[in-house]
């Protein structure tokens, strides 16, 4: 048994520093990080892949809107030209930083807004997996299983990592509870671990209605901010081991 | 003997239209490709690199500085690692779209500010070289033989493409006569060509002082708007097959 | 009988030019100023209003989305609050140089997407309108009668003028004829021009499907590109001179 | 004897948090809010207004260059009319916020490379100056009164402001030492705290050099962030009381 554990980063932006990198990035084995559009800009870009080089973990293209105002957490219309060539060029814009440092990218995750709306939107998923496959087909898409994007990356041929979620409620077709709904978050760290480690064990998780529900997990999605988040990572990792599991990054989970 | 003539394309953005690509990508070998940050947005260099594909020209990358509203010819300071990490980002970017036509990127040239800026500056000529090299040592950089980008991309084992303007006086030290001074544009047409011709055949142009100079010319820098900017080309076409100056790309020149 | 002809203006950008600003705003009565963020910026915005200055036309804010690439006319979901912002934000930036000039700012219309969707969206209208009426009660909010801008507007204690388009279509509700449906533009000049005479004299215009509806017609919106645009204005002041309608400016007519 | 106390305010943008607004506004005298082109953005400038209205703090545009990546501290070279326009942009946004709140602008500071460059810069001087001033020729200029920036807000007829700095050494001719100079900051709170009431009571202080020079002191610029920075503010404030120096807002000490 094998599971990655993946999380958003680099997402700083020049006098402007978010979240944990530097203490986050060792204790995880697949780095989403921002391409310069909701987040990132071309000197971070350098120095998350700098970070990256130096523990081992896998690096992955995080594109998003060109919307860095709203974090790319707003839902912006574009054609599907638009989205293709969007998100190309944060492909390529991140992936020259990694061919820079010696390393090879191994996925790609689509960011906020753009990941919502592409789970749930084919002509979007299209324009999404066509820019990945038109790069790099061996690159690997990240995404939730019940949405159209890992659908979509498998039907073109890509090869698709499963990604779950320890602290998020699902419905019964494996959504996300909308974040607006009560019980949508898994507050408790002992049951998000018990989840996590369940979802990856059984590949089986108890949806908000109390129903079980299958679910494939090659990738948890970890943050670094929060007062308590680095620890549970610990916490995961070391569960992990407890179970015999093995930490890997996708790409040699997928190749 | 051999010439590539460039010129600077794909400067549009969104709903502005700029330029005359249609009509001049079929008429020069040399395509340098906005990238977005000065002019050129994604979809504009979808649609730049498709139509080089049709033609056959090479193609490279023309990063500017990240300054759409002074189109990229406002001096900007600059860290080294910001410059680095912004022509980096650039040819990433632009060679997203070259990689996924199946074309292959030939060289990089940088725009309006930071091609000035860096002809006179050591450390931000070492910083674009830098990120060029990194990205690929292939890569030739194309610009004037008088400047501290070209002699800088030669120390550093790059392939440096000597650039001349048909259009500009120059200065005993090979440096262009500044657009304010009188006299600095060579506006007749049949001078222009003259000068251009024994430029490629003798490697000689006679200085704003009456001096002549040598003059290394790999490359002549053409552009399409104004009137007759696609006639003039025309003309230069016809006189270096008339002289037996073969037009060729900067890859097929230098490799 | 008056009426006011309005156009959007001042949508250059830094390098790019758009539209035909100088010829245009002799033959209009109101000029709706972009203000940074679709189009336009702080030196163009300099130059429309001064432009503005010289013929005596009213002034108002045209403040669209912050999207220059999508030039404003992709839908973007913002908060009521960063709606509201947004748009107090650019009335400002434009009013100052409005006040600078020793002008009044006399109306406001929200631009593309910002426009179409604050017609079917009542949070979105308010924000605006509050925006708007937080600024200067007595600015004339400018929208078509059949959307919710316009009554929210009315609602809220604004001043609104009705806005009617020449070259569109309706449908009976009042709403314009989607553009991607088949007769949605008037594309022969007299009968546009006849439509627009009968809106002013009558408050009449027939819809698509062949009924006469009310129609309210305050201002009638024109453009300054295309290759007749300027010729078919000066008919549409010619029919208002010869039909007795007075050209006026929003100003003139609401206070 | 009054002094002003003025701090750089308002700096987040979107989702990025920046400075200690919320727990600076209330001990200080004058806010200089960013205007969205170096930091802020239209809620933030919202928030620091509304911030503002609860304290009765003085509230100015603090306007920098369109270059959030830099933070507005990398120099731009703009055309007198570019940077004209710049800055009456900003101030007209921020001037929004002001008049919607029911308050009323009381100064202009510019920030960062704005600043620095425009004290030495007689064009840039002028140019800020002139777009102040016919903004609204009551606001007051806030700059060292060694620069330029003072000087010609002086010749032009506004009221200036000269600002000090209690953390920073300073030349014989009275601008501040370069922090790449060593003894360039001021680390020990007890010796900032004594050259700043001296600076007020005496208008004095002691060159880097050694030499007494004589210094205008208007306002103090204060800053949020770092760990004592609110305790220090609460010593200058009460070190003003024992001395018998009265904090007064600039509107308060130039109308």
């Amino acid at each position: 048994m094998m599971i990655d554990l993946n999380s958003d980063l680099g997402e700083s932006f020049g006098h402007y520093t978010l979240g944990n990198d530097e203490k986050l990035i060792p204790l995880i084995t697949s780095v989403n990080a921002a391409c310069g559009f909701h987040g990132g800009d071309p000197l971070i870009m350098m120095k998350t892949v700098d970070l990256v080089k130096r523990t081992g973990a896998g690096i992955g293209a995080h594109p998003g809107f060109d919307d860095l105002q709203g974090f790319g957490r707003r839902n912006v219309n574009l054609s599907r030209d638009e989205l293709y060539a969007c998100v190309l060029y944060q492909i390529g814009a991140l992936d020259a930083f990694v061919r820079a440092a010696g390393l090879r990218l191994a996925h790609v995750k689509p960011h906020g807004a753009m990941y919502n709306m592409a789970a749930k939107n084919k002509d979007m998923a299209m324009a999404i997996c066509s820019a990945v496959k038109d790069y790099d087909p061996g690159l690997i898409m990240l995404a939730q299983e019940s949405g159209l994007l890992y659908r979509t990356a498998k039907e073109m041929g890509l090869p698709a990592a499963a990604e779950v979620f320890a602290d998020r409620a699902y419905e019964e077709d494996g959504t996300l509870v909308a974040r607006s709904k009560p019980g949508a978050m898994i507050t408790d760290p002992k049951e998000a671990l018990a989840r996590v480690i369940r979802m990856i064990k059984e590949g089986k998780v108890t949806a908000i209605t109390g129903k079980d529900i299958p679910i494939k997990a090659d990738s948890v999605c970890v943050h670094g901010d929060g007062e308590h988040a680095l620890a549970f990572i610990e916490e995961i990792r070391n569960a992990c081991t407890a179970e015999g599991i093995e930490l890997k990054t996708l790409r040699v989970m997928f190749h």
